[in-house]
């Protein structure tokens, strides 16, 4: 039988689509995926924009049903660039969720072996698609406020690396917000050593508390690339994503997706402009931003019981717990209905990883955010490493 | 700056592109692309569809704008699975077209330097996604009954090829479809030397004359990935395909998926769904053969003028011009508002390429495809290399 190509036998069978999809049966609790609650998708909007679109004419659904563009839909391009004030000298391209644009990225600029820097912990889709392209990853650790500067500038003096991949605004899975001055120092280091900086902004619109802060890439403009999500402020199913960086980045970028999949299916983004314009878009990103401000305030009550445990927490939540062992934890929690994602997972090499569990709030209920926590209390009590 | 990967560099500029590029301006005649004609994408199917999805209650509506299964919408796999009498054991995953299909086959099978077989000429987004993979790709002529069997035999028992491409129903650009004994032969063949077999099937299900044969796949299919296209039989904008295989090969392409863009948009999935469903899909595609059947006719017809200059075609239509530059007359051609693409660009090797023309009758309106043939017989007599 044919062998899978070396490069997918280098990534690692992935715990979380095993946890994931265990999370579905209906009596488990799921803390695990990053799931927007389901009543917080706009289905009022999205069905009166599915509506408008099988309203037009022949003509025109002929043209939104036809070939497309690489780059995508030019209507929602242009309101996106509107909405997001995008400079001047940047240009954007559609992708399929802000995954496609991460896994484009790594194919039209990582050669095998190309040293590249990421957060530690970071994002595992984009672990992923970096072991994928066999790049050879480094890691700085996190501060309160965003990467160690010291860590990193050795990490670019020390050899050629050309990107470095960061979740500067609620970083998952740690929920750290980069302050002023590490955006400034990071954006000069970029320059300094000549590297492209990946600025991953999933949840930016979503603020619910604290500062908004200018991108990173505001910086250091000509050496960045922007992802941007749609699945949060709009639906996930949709898959849409948008990526914007200089042309000189755009363009190898374009041709890779035109090989990938030719490009983005053409009705979801003219769903997703007819969203984005409609005049209740801004109190739907108001309504998210309450809600998840409540059921974090009432999940933050329900997290102090786990102190005692040595439980510290940060937005996101990813609950610090130094004394066990966040693999068998996950798997022990699961046993008894209760789905979370360990921090093992977010580290691309497991030995620097330290013991967390990454809890998401966005998609129980707080009856059910709060049953998961005391059964992580009796798990902890039973464990007695904190006798 | 950053510096593009190799397997990016490696690519040739897609020439094609420019083509579809140019031939959109209005006063262009193109038969470049293969688009389907607009009037012959079922708007009013497509409508209802999107309708009916907006009529869903909201819990329905949260389900379907929700993340999915990376190997796509159940209830459509299902509706698919039946539709095309899928064996036991084989197992199918819904793909942003089936070019997404063929890159994560590329992706997931492939090794640098693997040797992988291919028709000559064969179709450009094919020989991109293997370029990218950096196989090694040897061709195989064809013959008027499909691929010169002993010549893919030499090929198969000179050293170890893993994959060999093909599109046994209206080959891309030659319009050439497989006997019945070829199609034995080559599941034998496959068989034999332990090679895999991809069998692209975009336009089975649009034969408007000869006899219906079975599919390559079905005299190996534990040895063969299929894959299949929405594009013609419903629209080319919702970019939906279909991947099929044993689920030893299907694993490793789901994975490859999943960090490619974790799913396929949901919505448009439910929406297909309901176009394959609708009482009116049979004879939608009745009206797609009927159409292209007698269009085809009357663009024999014109063609016919072309006989003088030594112009030979098959249906498709590949138009073997033998005298002729192809690239040059393709260029000379576009100058003049005639859009077509030539042979080069379907050979991984330009210098086995025999000169040839693809014209695609399925966008333009009889009229324009006449005026498009008297301007080729303009040019060719200017030529006067038949004189």
């Amino acid at each position: 039988m044919i062998e899978v190509s070396t490069a997918l036998n280098l990534i690692r069978p992935s715990y979380i689509r095993e946890i994931l999809s265990a999370a579905k049966s209906p009596n488990i609790i799921s803390l695990a995926g990053g799931l927007p609650s389901p009543e917080l998708i706009p289905t009022t909007l999205l069905s009166k924009a599915l509506r408008s679109i099988s309203e037009e004419p022949a003509h025109s659904l002929s043209e939104l049903f036809q070939y497309g563009e690489t780059a995508g839909y030019s209507p929602l391009l242009a309101t996106l660039e509107e909405m997001y004030k995008i400079p001047q000298g940047i240009h954007s391209m559609i992708t399929n969720g802000s995954q496609q644009g991460l896994d484009l990225i790594a194919r039209a600029f990582i050669n095998k072996g190309d040293h590249i820097v990421v957060e530690a912990p970071s994002y595992l889709g984009a672990l992923q698609v970096f072991g994928l392209a066999q790049a050879n990853i480094k890691s700085v650790e996190q501060n309160e406020s965003g990467p160690d500067l010291d860590q990193l500038e050795n990490l670019f003096a020390l050899q050629k690396v050309t990107l470095f991949y960061a979740v500067p605004d609620f970083h998952n899975p740690t929920g750290v917000c980069w302050s002023l001055n590490t955006r400034k120092q990071v954006a000069t280091l970029c320059r300094q050593y000549n590297v492209t900086l990946i600025e991953d902004a999933p949840y930016r619109d979503l603020r619910f508390d604290g500062q908004a802060l200018p991108l990173v890439s505001s910086f250091c403009e000509e050496r960045s690339i922007i992802l941007r999500s749609f699945s949060k402020v709009a639906a996930p199913g949709i898959r849409l994503g948008m990526v914007s960086a200089s042309e000189s980045i755009l363009s190898p970028l374009i041709k890779i997706k035109q090989a990938a999949d030719l490009h983005t299916a053409i009705p979801l983004q003219a769903a997703l402009r007819f969203v984005l314009k409609d005049d209740r878009f801004p109190q739907h990103i108001r309504n998210i931003r309450d809600a998840y401000q409540h059921r974090y305030q009432q999940f933050s009550e329900s997290l102090s019981r786990l102190k005692p445990y040595g439980g510290e927490y940060n937005k996101f939540v990813w609950l610090k717990l130094p004394k066990i062992n966040a693999l068998n934890a996950a798997k022990d929690l699961l046993q008894q209905g209760i789905a979370v994602v360990p921090s093992t997972v977010f580290y691309h090499n497991n030995s620097n990883s330290s013991a967390a569990l990454r809890l998401n709030f966005t998609h129980e209920k707080i009856n059910e955010l709060d049953k998961a926590i005391a059964g992580i209390e009796v798990y902890l009590k039973a464990k007695k490493v904190w006798m």
